[in-house]
């Protein structure tokens, strides 16, 4: 268990790329493998969202334990926050508060594991920390593609053929982590049509959901609850720029109630009872921070965004040793290709992103992480300056081990 | 697992049992199931603790994901606050942060089923976490018996004969939940002694460290780490009364290094790199919290939970319905036996529990859900008043449910 867990740890393989960055070099490393750009004065969080925390901490009521699928006030504001985006209304039952998102994936597959001889559909590439957790929990895994030339949509085709009457569920990840993509009404339409055939749940990693920017808005997958029964997982991570404050959730969609007679819902409760949990103060400060929290924040956040994700694409466009197929519209990453046959002596992804910390202080993501090998991950959730100095010491890189410096014996 | 998960959360079966009290009752409900004193304005945290997080949420520094294992700063304070109970110095590299004690048994008991086959030692009474989790990740669990009479020591003699080949390790809570004793140097030394003997590590629940209330003090298990390795948890949880906060460690007393080998700190590492953290900024306040908080915080918190232990051993002894064996020394908690033989239709403890909420508003902890039978666990962490209020109602249910009054037609 330790050794799968330890191969397909994202956070894993970042420290063993970060440990190769020369220490006391002259130049500062710039995290681009991770999606926190936390640490940048322009990235902090809203200030109505630091103030209900302290607010929250101070009154002192709040020291408790929580019920182990959170406090009601917080699950009540989550459904109402998450009830505007779709045609029906979730109720605070429908919502279970999480260490994040990552407990809520801690969480979900366990539950579905519970099924001898089940099995999971996962997208390629995709979030290691769900081929980490079934492997701890014994849940078979099957991957399924996304297609970069297609805007790194769901192989819907594939799905049908890698199924069988033991698959439980699906994950989709919307706004996309690692490619950036954000999938169209029309792409998700047709998940749910086949997850429906399929009976099967449909998993929606939905934690960049605010984080879309471009013109196609995000859809959330609980619109097509009614097609088959969704469980989001969602978190202030990402979108309040916040990932250290520990609090998401799992909403389940499902009008029709069909979870409710396979006790999924039970099985979480079960689950959490017996699991950690969000802080409970800032679990008390949610209903404030998804009420007061401005737009002009999430606006400035998707600004800032929006920019640097255009540069990183500009960027990326003028290096020739590495291939961005889709221009990304949302999350914090984009997924690209090295192009390893201009590239002297750089064995693979990993080799890359060791070689490249070790010679640049810039630390990637590696795809085979991720299920891709020979592509790395690149996050523009950085300030421009940051993000342009990244991009040039990765050029640089790339020159300096260009293949035909070698054959003309430069 | 979800089935044996909810048979053995102590959650579940404290929600269960104040599902019976009357809801709009005429008199307030008093929780005296669970450890938890933080709503009362006597038990209210440290202040230096209380501005610590404060800080550290206010620099806007800490809103990023921690290191899977924590803050370095933060693993160097505990061991810094560790290394004073032990003749050697732990290092940072010995401690891990966990969301509370609770994260704590998610990482260790996983990371101890890798071994196919294996079993843990548990007490009995003892916390049903380890149970849980047990079942969850079919690790095999071997019950040893604490001695009512002995001040609920180890049944020492029974370990050896329980144990066998494929036994990993061996759980001790010291102070103790539920039975609120302390053990002394001698008998700890026999503990680690046996431990040694069978080759199994130790873990040491210590998360009532600070709260000792007669003269006995508190003997760190990692006093004895030369004799066996001691996997210690701890938290903030109790003697900060903020189990809200999460905040928890494994701490690694090993000073031969015999785990080393086994690579259980690997294990931990990897576990914890795809789980979720402690909130950062609370990790961030941590060396601040361990250094500023003052020892006349500590003393109120004692003064308080001697006073009220003492007067919850006085009440009980003046019940007959119920027996308590020994005086508690520490931790929140005390067991007592019922005497069921006195009780008209009171079928069980869960019965009993049950009937209590329903009729008195009065929320106890059920002993079945500890491992023993017909007990029930009292918590003397509240306030005098309602202390003394919650054991009148105890001992004016149990007189109206007197056996002998059915008999005389009463």
């Amino acid at each position: 268990m330790a050794a799968t867990g330890a191969n397909m740890s994202i956070r894993a393989i970042r420290y063993k790329i970060s440990a190769s960055v020369q220490e006391n070099g002259p130049r500062p490393v710039l995290p681009l493998a991770h999606g926190d750009p936390s640490v940048f004065p322009a990235f902090r969080t809203a200030v109505e969202a630091e103030d209900a925390v302290a607010a929250a901490l101070r009154t002192g009521q709040f020291n408790c334990y929580p019920a182990g699928v959170g406090l009601p006030a917080a699950r009540s504001a989550v459904a109402e926050h998450l009830s505007q985006g779709v045609p029906y209304k979730l109720s605070a039952d429908d919502i279970f508060l999480t260490a994040g998102g990552t407990q809520a994936i801690e969480v979900i597959i366990p539950v579905l594991a519970q099924t001898a001889g089940a099995n999971i559909l996962l997208p390629r590439p995709g979030y290691p920390n769900y081929e980490a957790r079934a492997a701890f929990n014994k849940l078979e895994v099957r991957h399924f593609d996304l297609i970069p030339e297609k805007g790194w949509e769901v192989d819907i085709d594939s799905l049908e053929s890698i199924a069988d009457k033991n698959t439980t569920a699906m994950v989709i990840i919307n706004p996309n982590n690692p490619c950036g993509s954000v999938y169209s009404y029309d792409h998700l339409a047709k998940v749910a049509e086949v997850a429906r055939k399929l009976g099967i749940l449909v998993i929606a990693d939905e934690v960049y959901g605010k984080l879309v920017l471009g013109c196609a808005p995000f859809i959330p997958m609980g619109v097509f609850g009614h097609t088959t029964p969704v469980l989001s997982i969602g978190s202030l991570s990402k979108s309040w720029i916040v990932p250290g404050w520990r609090l998401g959730w799992v909403a389940v969609y499902d009008p029709r109630k069909i979870l409710e007679e396979t006790k999924i819902s039970t099985s979480i409760t079960n689950y959490l009872n017996v699991s950690t949990d969000p802080a409970t103060f800032i679990q008390a400060a949610l209903p404030q921070i998804l009420e007061n929290t401005k737009e002009d924040f999430f606006k400035g956040i998707i600004g800032l965004l929006k920019e640097s994700s255009e540069i990183c694409y500009r960027e990326i466009k003028e290096n020739k040793y590495i291939t961005c197929p889709h221009k990304p519209e949302g999350s914090m990453f984009v997924m690209v290709k090295l192009n390893l046959h201009l590239l002297e002596e750089i064995h693979d992804d990993i080799d890359f992103c060791c070689k490249l910390a070790k010679e640049e202080s810039v630390i990637l993501c590696p795809g085979s992480v991720l299920g891709m090998e020979n592509w790395v991950r690149i996050t523009f959730a950085c300030v421009p300056t940051s993000l342009r100095d990244g991009l040039e010491r990765i050029k640089s890189f790339c020159q300096r081990n260009n293949k035909k410096n070698l054959i003309n014996g430069c």
